[in-house]
């Protein structure tokens, strides 16, 4: 039943612009600015986005090797349980789409200031999508690996 | 600087399975029940998914008409304003990937049995992310018409 959506090609909404480098965006993200410059045909999609505060932005991770389908320590401690790609949000998966929260500061046109984007420059725009009340989860479980917290506000 | 990413072939790692009609999906979301099967030779990419309550999927929304670019009263009212299809989360886009926190009510194998999954049966699955505190976000803007509200816990 493997299926390969070969025929449903993505098209590339816009992308990313940052003056970062690749290898510095993880470390400083959270409060990391970055522009989303949007094609042309796209920006009247963009009509009362404004009214968001937050946007959910997808994006393509093309600058990521091909999947390897192994099982891997999540964080830097050895000592955490090795797991799969679907349980870590790592860049490498089978499909390389990136999914970020985002404030967004300002629109410009067909350009967007956001925060905390952590796609890398240039990198394909697919989707952006407002946050909404019903994205918002606080009674969660985590593992303890994953050394996150509930945001204090 | 349009790019159309006709070389990167998104792969379907499983779909959606439930006998709700697909016209029944949207409004019994809440309580819909689904379930996600996982192609067999991304079984071993969910280990260690369990250890999260919620998970984000993204799945490829295939039964959605072609994206007309119109401006359009994104709540039943007719008073509310016209928006792009960037402020809104129907599933017209240009890219039609849907987005759903689900919660994980259990892994039976390569199956997931999910809650608040509003994929359509059979829709193929492109990415399960876990759901982490940095994807909670409570201090929110969002438009009138959205006629959410903060979840009360």
């Amino acid at each position: 039943m493997q299926q390969t959506l070969t025929s449903i090609p993505l098209t590339a909404i816009g992308f990313a612009k940052t003056d970062m480098p690749d290898e510095e965006i993880a470390r400083c993200r959270r409060t990391l600015v970055s522009e989303i410059i949007i094609e042309p045909q796209y920006e009247s999609a963009l009509t009362g986005i404004e009214a968001y505060s937050h946007l959910i932005v997808l994006f393509w991770m093309g600058r990521t090797p091909p999947f390897e389908n192994v099982l891997l320590h999540p964080s830097a401690e050895a000592s955490a349980p090795r797991v799969g790609a679907f349980a870590m949000r790592r860049r490498n998966r089978p499909n390389p789409i990136g999914l970020a929260v985002v404030d967004l500061i300002q629109r410009v046109n067909n350009r967007l200031i956001v925060r905390r984007l952590d796609a890398y420059d240039q990198s394909p725009i697919i989707d952006i999508k407002p946050y909404d009340h019903y994205d918002t989860f606080t009674q969660l479980r985590v593992p303890a690996w994953s050394n996150s917290a509930p945001r204090t506000p």
